[in-house]
């Protein structure tokens, strides 16, 4: 078991794989990525994904490294190579590589596809979240899964610095999303969850609770919720494609939990078993 | 003559220049970077360069790469090897190479050092540019000089596209800057420009450009010009390293021409002198 790497063809271990020095995501972060977990070779949710993929280069207009089946091909055949049975595989994809200007380089510059698989194993979905609320300072492109993620790096080891595991993102006093996670509140019976719009990214695993929700008859409200009533809600969900649908345990180190807590713990678990359903991944 | 590129301590033809997949440049734009213009191996403004270098990674909590005397040395010895009288010098410095993850690494990681160094032939300031306003939809941290250039090369190939030359952004009906240059606009014998705060970065040609409207005894107001105001103004003045202080011919395809015109001229013809007089360039 190990992680590979591939880069425009070029596959091999991935702590020596390189990459030349005019990929524009280098750069300017002139690209987009995906990211999903593999169980048996199964990558979950993989059709949400791709569909992104390709949502997220057509609002870049950036052209596809290569068609649906292609890419689908090989990513599983990266994923192949690394032996494993649980696997995180993410890939990204930039304008291309070409001399350094910021305007797009002409058509006969091919996009770049770097792709790496990690044996990652599968942990069921945490209750112990630890949260920080800090500021969202990110760009009105947030519906896009874009390569420019220094404010989401910030925010994040902003989180690590107090001892939190995630950074609740508030704009103009509404909670927006994590730092590289979805925030869903569960306040009197109802889950809150910010509609889609250019502040949030339009995540795989908040789509699929919300499909959620509604087979379980929850009603869901698509409103941002406002960060002054977040320590009296029920509880926070956090999701994301490898946290599934975490719970919190504290927000700014009060505990975060109501009398609808229960529900939180039901909506993670029947997510995280139908997880292992849809990836034969057995108890 | 060629263009040289160097990755730490490996230096050599650019075009061949390769970095490690897991520079976190390429995952996150977690840099920062800075450009210059060369002349005969002397850096125009230098240490102002320097400054803001050692500042935007101070700003984002990433060690220096090198001391600055060092650092000084190496970029000198990158712009020699290109054995060309007028070059263009890039640098940009990630936060390490290290597996992919949002909070930093650990301290054992070292920061990323890439240089480029190319012929670029030094032109006198432009008065010819075309200029299209779009909306400013970047983030709040427009002060440093970061990697995370995205909203900056969709607003330069929208410019591009309706055959201009540069993108005005406008937030809120304020001209904050352009896509890669300080806009700076003349009306009424005062030249406005937007003030030093989050929203756009504190340019070296705009510093020095001040300096010498003070020298001259023209009137500056450091405040966000008026979109809307823009099409009758006496001149908008675009500023960069490489453009110096050049002049828009045209706003949204409608001509700038005020009565206090021939001082932005004079400006732009004062300010390159002083280029090419420090520099040691000649006429």
């Amino acid at each position: 078991m190990q992680a590979i790497g591939y880069y425009n063809g070029t596959m091999g271990p991935l702590d020596t794989l390189q990459v030349p020095a005019s990929d524009r995501a280098l750069y300017f972060g002139d690209g987009c990525y995906e990211a999903v977990m593999v169980v048996n070779g199964i990558p979950f949710a993989f059709d949400l994904h791709l569909d992104r993929f390709y949502s997220s280069l057509s609002l870049l207009s950036i052209a596809p490294p290569m068609d649906r089946a292609q890419l689908r091909r090989t990513l599983l055949r990266v994923v192949a190579a690394t032996e494993a049975r649980e696997v995180l595989l993410y890939w990204q994809c930039s304008r291309g590589a070409a001399p350094r200007n910021h305007v797009f380089p002409d058509a006969s510059v091919a996009p770049t596809l770097l792709i790496t698989a990690q044996p990652k194993p599968i942990e069921p979905p945490r209750r112990d979240l630890k949260l920080l609320t800090t500021e969202d300072v990110r760009f009105s492109l947030c519906h896009i899964k874009t390569l420019n993620l220094l404010p989401n790096v910030l925010a994040a080891e902003r989180a690590k610095c107090h001892g939190c595991d995630e950074a609740v993102l508030v704009r103009d006093g509404f909670v927006t999303e994590g730092s590289h996670t979805n925030i869903h509140v569960l306040s009197g019976g109802t889950l809150y969850t910010h509609p889609l719009d250019h502040h949030i990214l339009p995540g795989v695993t908040r789509k699929r609770l919300l499909a959620l929700c509604e087979e379980l008859g929850i009603p869901v409200s698509e409103q941002a919720f406002p960060a002054d009533r977040l320590s009296s809600c029920d509880a926070i969900l956090v999701t994301s494609s490898s946290l599934h649908v975490a719970i919190a345990d504290t927000l700014n180190g009060k505990r975060i939990s109501g009398p609808e807590y229960p529900l939180a713990v039901r909506l993670a678990e029947r997510y995280f078993a139908a997880f292992l359903e849809e990836t034969d991944r057995g108890l």
